[in-house]
């Protein structure tokens, strides 16, 4: 799977900054017998140096749990039960609340790199636009200063309030509410950092121009098209799956990812409408693992909605969203701004 | 992961009969609320059936659990918690005891094709000779007709008694009781079934001549060149990690594959060795993850042993019997016959 992979120069794990006084603060505090550690693939090498050190420093081990956690829906609290680590160090999704469940703790990481050169470059490009700036937990301590030079240049800023797990300014992959709360008052939306993944979100949900602030690329690139590419291929799998008689409904096994009354709610909304459908769990939900099942004709997943519209499937694999625009569809309804909701559930 | 994938043509899924009478004599004993079911890639499809009569018949929700599920060390029993389900039913995974937990139920799936035509192809080939018979779970039942038709063309035919987990003359990709016993007795083994996977387990395990007797494609083909090649392939990286200066030893997440005690041993033997050493936990150990990580020249995992030996990877990844024979060379000590035992852990 490389939907949420990161571009990673080498320069980039240069300026990734765990907060390791916090890790060892916590450890000097409760000593745990071991501890275990996971963050996104791309800052995982320094996950690793913040592990020796902790061995070096408490002589305990400190595993690197290196499976996939792509959010605090998938922090895999359950790998460090089974590892019987007495703390789990999740790193780099900070978000605006506790540790959300006992021996688990947050732990932020930044991304220090500058982006004033590339903020230069944006007050030349949108020159007295009125934008709204996100960004993920990465580079939430960037943007007073992107601001100021943007202000500055004669842009007018916006920064969306926090809501739910999120920051003031801060998108998930699959929430957005502080770019959607402001869709009626700003030209554009500016994204700090180099995911296009998120930025291709907030121009989904927004319907808004979107650009990319780049630091690493020193440069700004506009989604918008990207997005309209992605939001195409996602209402054509919605029609393909209003054309199939069998379905599969795929319950996601991550933690924050199960969502199986409303798997429950869709079967039988689809069985109304005369389908077939049959039960399927899965912890990833890739195109291999579905090539091993037969006979159904489009899936819907209730799991992370990005899966569905960032990777190629050989049948349609509808996200939650794209699920609730099928069933409209099927009823002659218009289907009109189904992207365009502040959280993709 | 492509490792454990078996060929299957078409009519291969036809042959394939799950104790279905069991499941449902289950069901309607416990009632429960809903249930899952899981089975390996290649029978799939027919687990899919058996869900959608459980629904049918009970009306109630028959997920089906569509991560691998490799073998009784990775029953995925977690994925069924997390559902709710209230019996898992694993299929396809035939040992000789009772249900390893409360809550999973092994079903037997057989396989049953007919080997009499491949089984006369083998009278001719191997002559006279004293073999033994070995075979996966699928073809346990087809044992005592092709024992009759080789003793019948001259062949003297031994079956191992089962050990462990193991039935008579069964055998496990990682476990091989039944055929190591007869080594000093037969001139070859006799795999019944498709898979070169468990059929090159036991020529390693044994040194001796193989041959699987494939029904599918009527065909006796000699394994034990290319168990060979797995053979050296396994040497060179217990060699290449002999130069390794760093390690990373990986825990396996998957329940049955969880060795912690021996992942802290062979590190403190690493590290009295000079070594430096870094722990990881890994659910599904593949190339792919790996790549994450930095600055580890060799690793060590200690979940499947056929991880190491039928994948590749960009560094040594040894198996728990390569680490043992790595330590021994370290020492200076033969290494001679070092995947020549019983159960490879």
């Amino acid at each position: 799977m490389t939907r949420f992979k990161l571009i990673v120069p080498d320069s980039y794990l240069g300026m990734i900054i765990i907060d390791e006084a916090r890790i060892f603060e916590i450890i000097k505090e409760k000593s745990p017998v071991s501890v275990s550690l996971n963050g996104p693939d791309g800052i995982l090498p320094r996950v690793q140096e913040t592990a020796v050190r902790i061995s070096e420093e408490f002589g305990i081990p400190a595993y690197v749990l290196a499976d996939t956690t792509w959010g605090t829906c998938d922090l895999n609290t359950n790998g460090s039960k089974v590892l019987g680590a007495d703390i789990q160090f999740n790193i780099g999704h900070t978000i605006n609340t506790e540790s959300p469940e006992n021996g688990v703790v947050l732990i932020d990481a930044f991304d220090d790199v500058e982006f004033d050169a590339v903020a230069a470059k944006c007050v030349k490009m949108l020159e007295k636009a009125t934008v709204s700036l996100v960004t993920d937990s990465q580079h939430l301590r960037q943007v007073d200063r992107v601001r100021e030079i943007l202000e500055g240049g004669g842009l007018v800023v916006k920064i969306g309030s926090g809501k739910g797990q999120l920051n003031d300014g801060q998108v998930f992959g699959c929430e957005f509410y502080p770019a959607t709360a402001l869709k009626e008052e700003v030209d554009a939306y500016v994204f700090l950092g180099q995911s296009n993944f998120h930025a291709a979100g907030v121009a989904l949900a927004t319907n808004r121009p979107t650009y990319v602030l780049d630091p690493y690329f020193n440069e700004v690139r506009e989604i918008t098209e990207f997005a309209q590419k992605l939001k195409k291929k996602a209402t054509l799998a919605v029609c393909k799956a209003a054309e199939a008689k069998s379905f599969g409904v795929i319950v996601g096994l991550k933690e924050g990812q199960l969502s199986k009354v409303f798997a429950l709610r869709i079967k039988k909304e689809l069985e109304d409408a005369g389908k077939k459908v049959q039960l399927f769990a899965l912890t990833d939900i890739t195109n291999e693992r579905l090539q091993n099942l037969r006979g159904i004709e489009a899936f819907v997943q209730v799991a992370c909605p990005r899966i569905s519209t960032d990777n190629r499937f050989d049948v349609p694999v509808l996200s939650t969203p794209q699920a609730k625009a099928l069933l409209k569809m099927m009823r002659g309804e218009s289907i009109e701004g189904y992207l365009e909701i502040p959280h993709w559930l």
